[in-house]
């Protein structure tokens, strides 16, 4: 039996979404040992995307193998259950078993949060960036225009020993300004490690008017990481969303980090 | 030099707003520290509202007096600089040296956050009450009318050897309905110990229909604790707005529990 997981989670106390050892505090980890103990065996799930510590999910996608049936909503219950109040299940659905979060990913939505006025941040503080200044969010959007399609988006990529391709398409990006925040939505078919964070870093860079918003494709030609911006920080970022438009074609391009 | 000053906080952390002992984790404690630091002196601050432990507040007033003068921008930034990320000065203003933020206060609002769908609640698990049953929010709604307007509260008292009057005025109850969840928004002169948690729990037993819509008045009138319902968890409540209209006339009536 396999089980597609639909997952929203804190990430503050977390160190991100993967099990590294076993000691570590880990989304993953705390899931697989839910499962584990549920089972009396040992069971990996396997996950979309791999969210950097303090990063959020809104809507995270993993799938698991289990080797009986157990009904659906018996599952979620049972793990909303046991697992901590900062990660919860919002959907369980058998699958075919061919069905992998990650492989069979056709597209994924991430948003960062960036805080725009002097304001303390109380109630967001574990969900935006406070940046406390003004952006132009017309040269954001003017910048933005020219990341969007397909790309090889090597100057946005977080490691520089990176050996696959890193073409990867944007298919929209999204700034929305609100009185508080500005909010910048990604669309696309998969992220590069850092990539969302790196795009923002750049694009607040346009918005701070520190970098000419006509710059990007001489940015994206370069093909280097030092010529991007900073890394934004990781509490800003929120998966929201794993798509599965076309379950049958996976991107063949897509075996490297999402 | 009296300042009065507007405050933010997430209550989750904290044994409520009033100073205690020394030992204990108080926002108007934390706020005092802050001051005393600043100042050379003990200092002391007078709060609007004396909110529970693990209680929140969005728009919270206190005044304190000040033996020189300092630029309100600079004493919110110190503050706000100094205190810990969950608390944070909004607005900072020089007031007449009399005004009082308790005696001054001619009116308060409280919300009331209750999830009502079966969803794990996990980014609004701190401020909302996760009750996870529908509401018959009409029935709610009427029995609401029936507490407006001037009462003795004595029934919706927490104290139970509270000698001063409970005679309040509630101007306003409004109840939104929205996709997760059910907020209950609660206007009034003041406020008694637990009032606003004990009138959302016999609330909720309206909506739940576990009590009668048309039973208010005659609850009202018992003047006895023990007939209305339980005391809403904490962290569900928000002290949202303290109002000073007629800052000069002060409610009499209103020496008590805020």
């Amino acid at each position: 039996m396999n089980y597609k997981l639909t997952i929203e989670y804190d990430g503050t106390r977390y160190e991100g979404w993967q099990r590294q050892s076993k000691t570590e505090q880990t989304v993953q980890g705390k899931i697989e040992n839910v499962l584990s103990r549920m089972m009396d065996e040992e069971i990996r799930i396997h996950g979309a995307g791999r969210t950097d510590g303090g990063v959020h999910g809104k809507a995270q996608v993993a799938n698991v193998h289990l080797s009986k049936f157990i009904a659906p909503e018996d599952l979620m219950e049972y793990m909303n259950t046991y697992l901590p109040e900062d990660i919860g299940i919002t959907d369980v659905e058998l699958v075919p078993e061919r069905f992998h979060a990650r492989l069979w990913a056709t597209g994924k939505c991430y948003s960062y949060r960036i805080g725009t006025d002097q304001q303390k941040d109380v109630f967001s503080r574990k969900y935006r960036y406070p940046l406390k200044k003004t952006l132009d969010v017309e040269a954001m959007r003017r910048a933005a225009r020219d990341l969007v399609g397909t790309h090889d988006f090597r100057s946005f990529c977080g490691n520089p020993r990176f050996k696959k391709s890193t073409i990867r398409t944007i298919t929209d990006i999204r700034i929305e300004e609100n009185p508080h925040e500005v909010k910048i939505v990604f669309y696309g078919n998969g992220f590069l490690q850092y990539m969302v964070r790196i795009l923002t870093g750049t694009l607040l860079e346009v918005g701070l008017h520190q970098r000419d918003a006509d710059s990007m494709i001489k940015l994206l030609d370069a093909k280097e990481r030092r010529m991007a911006g900073a890394t934004a920080p990781a509490q800003g970022l929120c998966l929201e969303a794993v798509y599965y438009n076309n379950e049958q074609n996976r991107f063949t391009e897509r075996n490297g980090q999402a």
